[in-house]
């Protein structure tokens, strides 16, 4: 695939509005992670359903789609607005999706779209349906970024990646699986769970051409082994030039993970790399997805330079 | 849809192959299913790769892919075996499905398939690339039939089922979600998370036409809304004529597990009963996918003939 386009990168001052278009935000973590993100020297804004504890009956959504629904569209469409940022995942962020005003979005300029897990889904949808790269970054309702602790790597790398005032690309290590001669290629991929529930809707992109980016978090064995097989099967890999596998947080048994990972990918016949400290993690890696990086097996790295 | 081709019904004395596509199948729990069915007239073979405990380091697996395949190839092809019975579900189905020999199998005459849970994969396929209806069943190496203390109705269920013995109509009762008039058509579905990793590939058989069949174990609510919204998103009930809930075995908080099954299906508006006894509880129901029922919401109840 060709590299996707990339929205124009924050400087101070700029807004951003941060959404919750997926589950309940602990309070304690958001008060911390916006707090955060001011300093950083960003005008944020909070999506008025950003603190929603239940929508439609559903103790897991926050607020109802409409609600949730309508503090992404407002965000998107406004052009002085320029990032969205996911307070946190959870599950919702599909069923948003259809309801997107994708033909009015074709026709704007694209809008830093950050999160991970949940949010996934939007991410293969705005790369699917309108040729946008986003960041799969952690967020700033999740313990990472603003609990009592957050992890400062991960605070530096997604600044980092949102704005254009580093040219440091970002390395991360991990282990070889399979070697093979590096490769450069966008990104593409996401949580497992998700990319499987992607699969034969609208929206759904396939990893063709591109490295793509493997992770899960509380998955059993035969679960994981379910979501490659289905990934698999519906062509996800096809034409895959590289496999980069992040951090299979409380996945266990951990031997049988193994044996899962390898038996879905290590055939493939392209280089993978695995540990890579991008997920559910404790330090969790901010990507671009849609824009280039280098796999290099020999290294067991994943390197993506700064946007520029 | 249109009902699907029905396999000659078996009689005493006829071949029966019991295969293990999916998990390891417990040997006690078998061995009192072997011999329940053949105390009921049949002869019973076995697979070859019917005790094998692993496949491909996977503990998960009964053997290899090869050998659990070869399994179910072998007796669909012999035009003397009458009936494929899986011996329990698990996770392994869909990774057969695609190098199952589906052109040599559309020349031959329909075999009855039998089993439920992982199996869902295989009714649909069967289904959607053969036309044949199958047979949604508990299994002979799970509790409910082999097992210390097996439930006899679901044993003489699935016998009636298999056979032509009776004509007494399989009724079951339940609780209406939704009203509406009666609706009669062939059967589709089976467990949500199967159903799920059959979207996007080969042999997935949407509800357009049918009453839908759905039923899970062991899921908690937001899996349950992942997907269901996943099967709303990708067509699965689009035209569908009513809605049969089975089991939803030990999926938990329970008032959660009500809201997510009331938001995905009320509003279809089509009549939906729940709580029928078929899937993964104590009493499991022998229903005939792709063959008519009746779904009457105003007695609350599912009704099949049985085949002639």
């Amino acid at each position: 695939m060709d590299a996707l386009r990339l929205p124009r990168l924050l400087e101070p001052g700029d807004r951003v509005t941060v959404v919750a278009p997926a589950g309940p935000v602990p309070a304690d973590r958001l008060d911390g992670g916006l707090a955060w993100l001011r300093d950083a020297g960003l005008v944020v804004e909070e999506g008025a359903s950003l603190q929603a504890t239940s929508g439609h009956g559903l103790a897991f959504l926050a607020g109802d789609d409409g609600r949730r629904r309508d503090d992404l569209v407002t965000a998107l469409l406004d052009p002085d607005v320029r990032a969205v940022v996911a307070a946190r995942g959870g599950d919702g962020t599909p069923r948003l999706l259809d309801d997107l005003p994708w033909d009015d979005l074709a026709t704007t300029e694209p809008t830093i779209v950050a999160g991970l897990s949940d949010l996934t889904c939007l991410h293969q949808a705005l790369a699917a349906r309108l040729g946008w790269a986003s960041l799969w970054s952690p967020m700033p309702g999740t313990s990472v970024l603003g609990g009592d602790e957050p992890d400062g790597w991960s605070r530096d790398g997604l600044l980092g990646a949102l704005s254009a005032t580093t040219t440091t690309p970002l390395v991360l290590s991990g282990r070889a699986r399979v070697t093979g001669a590096p490769v450069t290629a966008p990104l593409v991929g996401g949580t497992l769970a998700l990319l499987s529930a992607m699969v034969g809707t609208a929206g759904f992109q396939p990893a063709r051409g591109a490295i793509a980016l493997l992770e899960d978090v509380g998955e059993r064995p035969y679960r994981l082994e379910r979501f490659l097989t289905h990934l698999r099967r519906a062509g996800f890999f096809d034409g895959v030039v590289g496999v980069a596998i992040g951090d299979l947080t409380d996945c266990r048994p951990v031997d049988q993970v193994a044996a899962v990972v390898a038996d879905a990918v290590d055939d493939l016949g392209v280089p993978v790399v695995e540990g890579l400290s991008f997920g559910h993690g404790p330090r969790q890696a901010s990507l671009w997805l849609g824009r280039p990086a280098t796999l290099d097996a020999t290294t067991a790295t994943l390197a993506q330079p700064r946007p520029a």
